[in-house]
């Protein structure tokens, strides 16, 4: 890629100018009142797209908020790449805890403060600039799309429609996102493995109507206690997950998988410490990052019932709630899961009680071999601008349209994020460093050299 | 207890226009604006005590609500019976449920309806007209003192303080009170024990905020799943409490009063259907009225954490929370109980969460020995009106004055109730039953009669 790390240098002062024009956009997607300012940003995206070499851009509408798609085919036998970020933003509040106002961008300390400079305007952006090089000193090496999306805060709710409605204009061989974060500062990393999610609400019955404690404690079951006992029953003392079945489609990961894995920087103390815990806890046989990566798990978001004010108010009460959800991994299928956990759920309720669990919501885990060329292609693109190899990391964490794309349009994602946990993603003061900005200018363009020669 | 048929059927209209006066004073203690209600309730108490033929009788100032106290003192070498009942009455709401105003009472279908018809304004009511018709007809044949208090419904605040500081006044060989149920129309029962109660808080604290249960969820233990085991495993399989120590100091009812308390008619199949649910849970071994009367028991009552609102929010909680009691059984210290839980709950949490138990409140259980003289006068006297033994019941309830007055006085308490279930007290239409008030007249002479005969 001659001639990039100049063409950087030379356009740093525009590439940031240009970025906080869209910086400057507060396209929040969650409140509602911000609906022209999605419009202003997806109109935005066009010109950035058309302006950086794109054929055509376009700007689609959705029952939700718009979507700018934008493409620049050079030669159809050769392999596509769609470039996949979002528009929108999350709302800024408590407002009172930025240090300057979100939506109007400022470096400090080499780094970009505004709502969105990481997430996801901010490397969304990086895309842009790497595609306009790679135009500007005709060094493209395949096909480009940009699907730029307005909902993804909100759960990128109409853009399954939209893959569905748009499969041919969406087709391409890899889908390439910046929208995830790094190990720690020079320390590459790309998300490999994304948890599937199922959620449950259950209901547990016991009489009719709250009793007196006093008169009926002790001889008539108190849904509570009865809750309790069941949840209790879901994992056991080595923490695994008791559901029958639950396990049946989890796959190991490879002993390499988990040497590379294990490879990524990792201070246990620091971590309890961050977290103010003394002691962590799950399944027996698994490391930290492995529990969270590799592994499913079964947390209790919410739990509530009976009298829950001030005081000692007595009270046998009549029915107690929880909300469960279990991080499936790649290959649990989460509409199985859903029915394995809520027939077991169901089926293990004393007569004393009615149990109903009712399936909330799902998504799919999703998976990135680390030998798929475009992996690989990533590899070798952040080794060339960090000089060491990524760590290919599993994350707890579920970005659902990624298990999307490749139920819908059959094409994996390679996730190859610049952010850095210190960010402050979705928190006040927002920020993305310069550095990791123009790195990740510099990186695309090695990717798409080196896919496309992987492709050959 | 010459004269004493004849005496009530020529004084019942003149009772139920005493007692409707009394009624008609809306004296609800847990209203603050009804405290001139409180005083003028406690001055017609002591007119009421006079008329009848008290020596002397005081309305007593407390730091809340008033006292009336009265006394007829006719040789010091006789025994002495203090009655104990309440002029405080619950509110009325919801206040469109009445058929008729609440303070303006009415007869209906042979009852009385007003609040306080039966609790404790009606049952009270006819121990100052027993006593009226001992003394006139010259037939009284022990010392007989009233307490009566304006705060039971609200705790009974500051009677244990003036218990404190009038303990000569009050002085007496037994407590007569008129303030509970009997088993069913017809089948009369005494209250022969009432359980006390320990309360706890307890917090369950994980990390250090709410995390992302995607990223940490596994590897992080969630303070709700955590708690849930916890709560499990405070009881077993066979219902028992599994607290080291519970059950020490709890004492194991005879044979002979456990066949007593099983003469006492329970419908298993309309108890259910009652309460809809399909089976009843309890300690094994124990009738369903033995696990409320004579066990005790261990109900979570209120829990809460995490996300409880609307849909399917993924959140692994900073804390977790429940409210927790345990109704004892006489014997069971309520200060020691409160403290096995708390350090044993304490000691039982994994070192990946910090546990912390509140003691909230307790009381301590009540019993009456069936042997006790004054329970056999009882059993005589509603023998004498109802042609059956009363039935000895275990309230799974608690009345703590009445384990105060053991406390303080050292004085045994009689729980001598003419309320049906069917007087909806608390409730709108409260009612009380002519036949049970006029019955409780005739009763009441009797238990005085065998009193004073079993103390010789």
């Amino acid at each position: 890629m001659e001639g990039l790390k100049n063409y950087i240098s030379e356009n740093k002062t525009r590439f940031l100018s240009e970025l906080f024009d869209l910086l400057r956009i507060p396209s929040i997607s969650s409140i509602e009142s911000h609906k022209p300012d999605m419009y202003r940003a997806a109109e935005m995206w066009k010109k950035i797209l058309l302006d950086a070499g794109a054929d055509k851009a376009e700007v689609y509408e959705t029952e939700g908020n718009p979507i700018t798609y934008g493409e620049k085919i050079i030669d159809t036998s050769l392999p596509t790449v769609l470039v996949y970020a979002h528009m929108d933003v999350m709302p800024v509040d408590p407002i009172d805890l930025w240090d300057t106002d979100p939506f109007e961008p400022e470096v400090r300390d080499g780094k970009i403060f505004a709502r969105g400079a990481d997430d996801d305007k901010g490397q969304g952006f990086m895309h842009a600039k790497a595609f306009e090089f790679m135009v500007k000193s005709n060094q493209l090496p395949c096909n480009v799309k940009f699907l730029i999306e307005g909902e993804e805060e909100v759960g990128s709710v109409h853009l399954p429609k939209f893959c569905e409605e748009n499969k041919e204009l969406l087709k391409s061989d890899i889908i390439l996102v910046s929208d995830t974060s790094m190990i720690a500062p020079g320390i590459p990393s790309i998300t490999t493995g994304l948890r599937g999610l199922a959620y449950w609400q259950v209901e547990v019955t016991g009489p009719n109507r709250d009793l007196h404690s006093g008169l009926f404690g002790g001889a008539v079951a108190n849904p509570i206690n009865v809750l309790a006992k069941m949840i209790a029953q879901m994992t056991d003392e080595k923490g695994k997950v008791t559901i029958p079945g639950f396990y049946d489609d989890v796959i190991e990961v490879s002993e390499m998988e988990r040497k590379k894995m294990a490879q990524a920087p990792f201070d246990e103390g620091n971590y309890k410490e961050a977290l103010g815990v003394k002691e962590l806890a799950g399944e027996e046989g698994y490391t930290t990052n492995e529990r969270t990566g590799i592994r499913p798990s079964f947390d209790v978001c919410g739990i509530w019932g009976g009298y829950t004010g001030e005081g000692a108010k007595t009270v046998l009460p009549s029915k107690a709630y929880a909300k469960i959800s279990s991080r499936l991994v790649p290959n649990q299928d989460h509409h199985k899961i859903a029915e394995l956990f809520k027939s077991h759920f169901e089926s293990i309720a004393p007569a004393c009680v009615k149990v109903e669990v009712t399936i909330l919501h799902g998504g799919q885990g999703y998976v990135c071999p680390i030998d798929l060329p475009a992996y690989r292609a990533a590899e070798k693109a952040y080794e060339y601008v960090f000089n060491r190899k990524p760590v290919p990391v599993r994350s707890g964490g579920s970005i659902p349209i990624i298990s999307t794309f490749e139920e819908i349009l059959g094409v994996k994602s390679v996730l190859m994020g610049f952010g850095l946990e210190s960010d402050a993603i979705h928190s006040p003061n927002e920020n993305y460093p310069l550095e990791q900005f123009y790195t990740g200018i510099e990186a695309i363009p090695h990717f798409y050299k080196y896919y496309a020669e992987l492709m050959k």
